[in-house]
């Protein structure tokens, strides 16, 4: 009798957010339809980044936020379309082998590497902090993402464009391990996103930003109909024309709504209304989602509770291998091992 | 009836060296005999530093190094009268939360504070690394000494002069800590050692360096008599002073013979005779506890695991008193809690 083949393993994905606030149609197109998307043919993790708020926000009273920000951040992505059954979405912070990958894996990086980096500079811009205000929780922070995704042993990780660089460093890291002591990690590489910059609500102007929660001109995916439609009724000009571009699906009709706008044969409230239409088939089916999740009492915990214990597991099964290839297990172990036999010899009668 | 009241606390006090090898005079007198007064008085924690040894010594024959060298740093302790009934030895690896803790504390640090420290520069220079390979490992090297001290909720440190920098940082840490979340941590005092400087063994010369392991200069505790008596008979001049003034207990003695040394009066080898006497005084007792705790097999291992897991209850108790005041304990404890009432009330009959 012959064993029968274990199915191909699915690659790994690590994806995720910080859990700052609810999450908005640019994560929607950016990356949540993507993951939802990869989970039939991936094993996805979403982590929950709850750790890394605090790298710019550590004070008592941001933290205090988290509770009602983590559960924002799950109903989001369960009306998305993350499926638990197929995705892990976990709680950095509940992953208590994940602080210790960190620390290791801060031996292997250079410090230089990391002073480089434009995305901690514009991180520390938005946070407010000027060079000498910097932490080191900052600073680490690339490192502290290169032990989620290796904690995953994760071979995709899709990033906006700020965090192409993190995934450069998790690359990195993970080389310079598997170099040093042994090939325990694949190599993460980065899927830059579809849409790189969807813009704010808002009329247009010099500074049209993109649009997140920082800037405060973003539609949330659980926005009412009312709200978003509202919203969408600020935009004017060039940024109008770029939620069509983002938003209407028909290839076609998207090129030809916007050179007519562009060309003033089509006024802005007939766009308006084009925008609203397809922003409402895109949300409605989310609204629904996110209303039957969050009716069910206790089950966005159970959720996360459940899947930030799978990550456990994960997490502390790479850190055992990282242990061993580094050779701190077998120190500890030939400590315990020893120390048992002592024990053991005592019990033997004479 | 009046509950007896409990014994005042002993104050904690945190020490430790790296294991980089065997420990010799210089540690003896600047640190070891101090750790011994203590331990009657105080609660001690002695640190088996490993992870400390990777910022600058990553590499896996290095790491390979540390299960001889722990063992060797141990019996050394113990030798030289560090009782495992008073004091706790342990090994820093082993005690996962001091990880969590270090991760945790490098939010409430400015990278600019440690930049300027010159004991990491000296560090990076003993590894021979230029700016450009400092690891971020390194740069935190500060931050994980005060995750140990702050585990412990210890509040002396014996240093030697180039840690007094470091147990600053611990304190700005707990400093920042307490004031940001709640009084959680006592603020840890240096307590700097009464012999700054111990030459290292050889001719006097210009550069006549302290005694250290990576000089190459030392008499180790476990030295055997005659191998003691030959590198005390290399001194000469100054550095032949030098020991005469650390190592001969009567000072009026000490200062007699300096004087006379200096003037010509005393030639080197009546000196070496002097100091051999002295040092073998010193050496003899704490070699023959060597050879008693070497004696019984496995012993050595059996205290260093006792006082690991000691640690590590004394630890995971300060890192839940640090989540719960940071305020992510109850973020997970609030997810729990949930997740296990919806669990309960699916059990309930109809």
């Amino acid at each position: 009798m012959s064993a029968s083949p274990s199915p191909p393993q699915k690659a790994r994905v690590l994806t995720g957010d910080r859990p700052t606030g609810p999450l908005h149609v640019g994560h929607l197109l950016g990356s949540l339809q993507r993951r939802v998307a990869m989970q039939d043919n991936h094993e996805c993790f979403v982590i929950v980044a709850d750790l890394h708020t605090l790298t710019t926000r550590p004070q008592r009273e941001r933290v205090a936020e988290l509770p009602r920000n983590v559960r924002a951040v799950v109903l989001d992505l369960l009306g998305a379309g993350i499926d638990p059954s197929k995705s892990t979405i976990y709680l950095q912070s509940g992953v208590p082998a994940v602080y210790d990958l960190a620390i290791l894996l801060q031996m292997l990086i250079p410090v230089s590497h990391l002073r480089s980096l434009a995305s901690l500079a514009q991180m520390a811009k938005v946070a407010d902090l000027d060079d000498e205000h910097v932490s080191l929780g900052l600073l680490g922070y690339p490192v502290l993402q290169a032990a989620d995704i290796l904690m995953a042993r994760a071979e995709l990780i899709p990033v906006g464009g700020d965090n192409l660089a993190h995934v450069e460093i998790a690359r990195e890291v993970a080389q310079r391990f598997n170099e040093m002591y042994a090939p325990v990690f694949p190599l993460p590489a980065a899927l830059p996103s579809r849409v790189e910059m969807l813009p704010g609500i808002g009329p247009d102007g010099p500074a049209a930003s993109k649009m997140s929660k920082s800037a405060g001109n973003t539609i949330e995916l659980g926005d009412p109909p009312e709200r978003v439609a509202s919203k969408l009724r600020t935009l004017t000009g060039e940024r109008l024309r770029g939620f069509v571009d983002a938003l209407i699906d028909d290839r076609e009709h998207a090129a030809a709504t916007i050179a007519e706008h562009a060309a003033g044969k089509l006024d802005d409230a007939a766009v308006h209304d084009l925008l609203i239409d397809a922003t409402e088939a895109l949300l409605a089916p989310i609204r629904e989602r996110r209303a039957s999740f969050e009716a069910d009492d206790g089950l966005i915990e159970e959720i996360l509770v459940d899947g930030t214990i799978r990550a456990r597991e994960v997490a502390y099964a790479t850190l055992q291998r990282v242990r061993e290839a580094m050779g701190l297990e077998p120190l500890w172990k030939g400590l315990i091992d020893v120390a048992q036999r002592r024990a053991e010899d005592r019990k033997r009668p004479y």
